[in-house]
Order: C-alpha cells, then sequence, then structure tokens
C-alpha cells in the first residue's frame, strides 16, 4: 500500500443489525465530537460523577463502584477476573456459547483453578447442573456465567443461578454485555457481585467502553487480596481512586475523553426514554420481528422462554448459502446482519434490535431484504 | 445527585497546553462522529490496513506488528511488559521522572526482576549509568526507560540507550507517548524493540488509543514464552490475528470503531504535513515560546540539550502561589496548563505545545496570559 494514496475515511452509511455494534444515535455521535477538555478540568470531574449516577441507573444498582472502564467489555470482563481471583481459587464457569469459553481462558490466566459446567450452545446455563457441581465443589469461592450470551441470543436466568452461587458463599461474575438496557438488569436485587457490559450493544453507543459495577461484597474480597492484581491498568484498587469524588481523586490513566461524552449522552437519553420502557420497547419490536421471520417460514434457534428480544438466531434454511445472503444485504441494502460464531458458524443468522436499531423502520427494512433475497435464491 | 437533573453536557472549549490531552483539530473531532460500522465490515479492515501503514510511518519503521491498541497509552505500557516478560525475567528500568516508575510498578506485576537505574527527575538517564549497571548485571533481558518524560519535560537519547542495551543483550522497551509525531522517534534506526505511545500528545487525537510497535526480535521472544501473557486482552499472539490482514483475520474484541476513525485521521493529516515538517515546527514553535517565557523572567526546570519542544517545565517564581496562576488561567482565558507531577508538584508547571495544540496562536494566547496575571499577583 502507498501512503500517498491514503486519504480521509468516509465510511458507507450501515443499518446495523448484527451482535454490535449496534445503530448509535445520531446525539451520540454528536456528543463525541465536541470540543475535548483535559482530564482534570472539574466540568469533566462533574461529567464523571454524573456518569456513575447514570451507570447505576441502567444497572439498578447502588453499588457505590459504578464506572465505565476505559476499555472493551474484553477488559471489563478481564478486570472482574484479575480483580477477585487470587492464585488457586476455585471458580466455576458456566458455558452456554463463546463468552464462557472465554472466561474459563480468563480464569486460567489469573491462576485460578476452573471448573465448568456445560450446557448446550444455544440454551440457558442450567441451575440444576450449577448446584450439583457446587455441591463437589464446597471450597468454590466464584461463580460465572453469562446473562446474554451474543453468540447465541440465549438469557440465562441471573436470579436463579446467584441464588444458587450464594447458598454455597460463592460470589457471582456476570456477563451483561448485551443484556444491559436491552432486558432487565437488577444488579442489587438479583445480587450480582462483579458485572461487566459494553457501550456498543443496547446502550446504543460506539464501541470501546466497558460499564462495570462491584457490589460490596466483591470489594470486600477485593481489599483483602494477599497479593496485587495481576494488571496494572485493571487495578480496582487503582481505578477507584481515579473515579473517587472530590479531594480523594487520584491521577491514573488519562480517560478516553469524547468516548466519554458519548456514553454519558447514550445514557441520558436511556434516562429520558425510561429503563422499564427501553426494555418494553425491546420486547414488542421482537415480537413484530418474530412475526414477519415466522411469516417467511424461518425458525429460531433458541425456544421462546429463552429468548433474547434484542439478538435473535435464525436457523439458516437447507440449502441456502448463508454467507451469499449476508454479502447480498451488505451490499445492496447496506445492511449488516451477523453470522454465527464458534460452534454455530454456518447454522444460524444473528439479527440484533438493540438500542437504538430496535425500531419499526429497521424491522421493516430487515424482514423485506431477506423476504427478497430468500425468494430470489 | 438528583439523576433527574442530569442534562445532555456540553463542555466548555478550552485550549489545551497541558501535558495532554491537547487540542484536538476540527477534522479529527468531525471525523469520530461519521456513522459507525460493523468491526467486521470489509471498509473497516481496509481502513484498520490504513492505519498500520500510518503509524508504521509515524514511528518509522517496517515493523509488521505496528497497531494502535483499543485503549489508553497506560495499557500500551502494560501490554509491552506482560509480553516481553516471563517469571523471573530480570528488567532493568531507567528512571527519571513518574512514569519510570510506573514501569517498575508493571515489572512487579508480571512476576520479573526489577534494577532500577535512578536518575534525577529532571535530567535525561545517564548512559553510562546504564552501562555500569549492565555489566553487573549480564542475565538481564530487557532494559525500559522513557524517551520523553511527561512528568518532567525531558528527552533521553533513545539511540545511545538502544545500542548499549543491545550491547549487553537486551531487548528495549521504550515510551515514546510524549514524543511521537513531535520529536524524531526512529524505531528502526535506533533499534527500538517494544514501543508504545499515545493518542492524545503529539498526534492530536483524542485520548483512549495506544500505538504500539514491536520488532522481530521482541516477537521473537512473546512466540517462544513458555507460560501464556498473564492478560488475554493484551495477548499479543491474539491482538496479532485481529489485525492480521485477509483471510488469517481472526475475532478478538470489538474495536471502538469511531476513535479509529479519529486516529485514522489525525495520521493522514500528519502524512499531509510531513513527519520532518511536524518535528521542525514544533522545535520553531519552542523557540518562539522560549523567547516569550524568558522575557517575562521565567526560566526552564531542564538545561536546554535536554528539553522537550513539545512540554516546557517552566520553574515556579518564588512567592508565587502556582495553583491560584493555573486557576486563573483556566477560568479567565480557557487556558489548560498543566501542574508539577510526583517531586515536583507544586515547583514547576508543564506547558504543551503539541500536536495541533503547536502554534503562534496559542504561544502568543499563553504568554500573554501569563504575563497578565504574573503582573498583578
Amino acid at each position: 500500500m502507498n501512503i500517498n494514496e491514503i486519504q480521509s475515511f468516509v465510511p458507507p452509511v450501515r443499518t446495523l443489525m448484527g451482535p454490535g455494534p449496534s445503530d448509535v444515535h445520531p446525539r451520540v455521535l454528536q456528543a463525541m465530537a465536541r470540543p475535548t477538555i483535559g482530564h482534570l478540568d472539574s466540568n469533566f470531574v462533574d461529567m464523571m460523577d454524573e456518569l456513575k449516577v447514570l451507570l447505576q441507573y441502567a444497572f439498578q444498582t447502588e453499588n457505590a463502584l459504578t464506572i465505565p472502564l476505559s476499555a472493551p467489555a474484553s477488559a471489563g470482563m478481564e478486570c472482574c477476573f484479575v480483580n477477585l481471583i487470587e492464585l488457586t481459587d476455585k471458580v466455576i464457569v458456566c458455558q452456554n456459547g463463546v463468552f464462557g469459553g472465554r472466561m474459563k481462558e480468563n480464569v486460567e490466566r489469573c491462576g485460578g483453578m476452573v471448573v465448568m459446567v456445560e450446557d448446550e450452545w444455544g440454551s440457558a446455563v442450567d441451575p440444576n447442573k450449577l448446584e450439583e457441581t457446587l455441591k463437589l465443589n464446597s471450597d468454590a469461592k466464584i461463580v460465572a456465567f453469562v446473562h446474554a450470551e451474543t453468540s447465541t441470543g440465549v438469557q440465562s436466568d441471573v436470579k436463579t443461578l446467584c441464588e444458587i452461587a450464594h447458598k454455597y458463599d460463592c460470589l457471582t461474575l456476570v456477563d451483561t454485555v448485551t443484556s444491559l438496557g436491552g432486558t432487565p438488569v437488577k444488579v442489587d436485587e438479583w445480587q450480582m457481585d462483579a458485572v461487566y457490559s459494553g457501550s456498543q450493544k443496547c446502550l446504543s453507543c460506539t464501541p470501546g467502553l466497558s460499564p462495570v459495577t462491584f457490589s460490596e461484597a466483591a470489594i470486600e474480597k477485593i481489599k483483602a487480596r494477599r497479593l496485587r492484581v495481576q494488571s496494572w491498568f485493571l487495578d480496582l484498587n487503582l481505578v477507584m481512586s481515579y473515579w473517587a469524588s472530590g479531594a480523594k481523586r487520584a491521577y491514573h490513566h488519562t480517560a478516553p475523553i469524547n468516548a466519554l461524552y458519548g456514553l454519558h449522552e447514550a445514557l441520558v437519553m436511556l434516562k429520558e426514554e425510561g429503563l422499564e420502557n427501553a426494555w418494553a420497547r425491546h420486547e414488542k419490536n421482537h415480537q413484530a420481528f418474530r412475526l414477519g421471520i415466522e411469516a417467511m417460514g424461518l425458525s429460531f434457534k433458541v425456544k421462546e422462554s429463552e429468548r433474547l428480544p434484542q439478538l435473535n438466531a435464525i436457523n439458516v434454511p437447507e440449502g441456502i448459502d448463508e454467507v451469499a445472503v449476508r454479502k447480498r444485504l451488505l451490499t445492496q441494502y447496506n445492511l449488516e446482519i451477523g453470522a454465527g460464531l464458534g460452534n454455530l458458524a454456518g447454522s444460524i443468522w444473528r439479527i440484533g434490535l438493540m438500542g437504538y436499531a430496535s425500531n419499526m423502520k429497521n424491522i421493516s427494512y430487515c424482514i423485506g431484504a431477506m423476504a427478497d433475497i430468500l425468494g430470489n435464491s
């Protein structure tokens, strides 16, 4: 590539209905283009305080340690594990898709002892299997699982899983990347201890930030660590001081100022709509989408009671070249939907109705485009 | 704080002449507000390829592994350490400011054995001290130091330090956060092995991304590791696959799409200006600024031969309340300059002339405003 041929990058205008990033509201994009100010500027520090309050609302928690990490959700996952796990801690990971596998990787890299509870990809985590495993592993310290599996479109029963984990004196570590803002996530009521999410799904923001929240019990475990957290960047003892209010605030790193403008705006919009209204909208639009999908003769991978309204796993019909369909959607319709991941590559499409992208215009457009293409292929 | 009182955040328009973030060019802000596309979109993947070429130019390297990490420079530093260090590796860290101290923290958290070479804050790293230390530590594997100490405004002699390190068979790990784009950074010519930088200083982009580059020798050490990298998010074996071209590309995390638009635009602008021209501009503007500072009777902390043109450490005159001066600059002039950090808190101001902020308008404004305030205090 000749460097002199490189020009300003002007992206095409897509409709984003994959597993994320999803469509970003123009208000959020505009917020990101506002003038950069310093990360020690009192105006910025006030905005950080507001971000904490807005995230507490989104997570339905009063946890003081509720902040956006300055990195994508993968780093949010890692932050939860590196802070909570001490060398040789036993951790139960429930896997029913790609991201449970990534959790296992994280436990191993922290020097934890991992015990897997496996469920089929496309099904929810089975609470009975978790309880059986905990009976056999009474020394387990942490139970980790994914609320909304982005790879399959399945939601698991967080409340029940947390109850079981706490019965066996475990802390809970929960991935809410695809659920936050789209379906109920009730951190306090469900007693979730360490929770991470992402900015680019149902919060309608750009990718790159990871909202996290930690219960008092989680913070106690972190403060009582014998060894330092292996990551300097993700060490919550340091990050907490950075996000502390007033005079207690200590420099840690330079925050991604403009990205945080965007998240702030997205959360203000969530507050304006109301969290319950946002959940209801995702559900209502999912039902409209389902009717269209079923009218085309297509079916869902996941059984109705476990489906995520914001991420629809559609079985690819026999004889259809699924790659060609996605390619035509992208090139002819500027419409992005997702492929299957891991075990499900080739057999499903993943169609997101997340955040701002969960609207009737997108649904009609997607159903119409798919009907055109499938009718002619 | 009542959540219902939280409104859209509209930042004040500041002139950013602290140690970073520095003023961001409107072209970069506009680029960040362009429509988000998917991270698997071929248009986005093409832009990633362009970013690699543009960063190779900025770093003056042909290193294939030259990419922006999806997190701030603190994570870039950690990425270099967690990948290069294996348990019990001996690492020499040269410290002459705040960031050498952070390097030490990183080595310890990776299980490395750290040997410190200390120089006074405000002076360059002394090559003789490094060589003496290497003579006594022939089993050292890595020499780490900061090119441009953001906490003091000092530049060290990268070329000489790298020569000495290689003479003793060490890899070099260099912080170029404040130098890249502002003063010469010649990765290949100077034989730097693992190098990280930040987006928000002389590249005139918003904070949040960390350009990094790794030599063949560094990659060999990483590929030959006995144990996995302790961080999943920063494991270059995985990150490399994500940034690989064409069919070899593997999903790792969701890139911060819009932030990368901004960096791409900032690097296109650097290419348009020409790297040598950018260096010359920083030097010329520093000289103009120096004349103004000296005309006011103020002095520099750092001796002339070791000064960074883009970050000026100015001694606070006796009897002056340095906090009050900065506060008046910010509130009356919307002008941000920096305080001293660590050992130098209270005794210096740090005034940045970085990237887009290195221009005659800013210099006149800053000198005029300081003359007003100091003349009346």
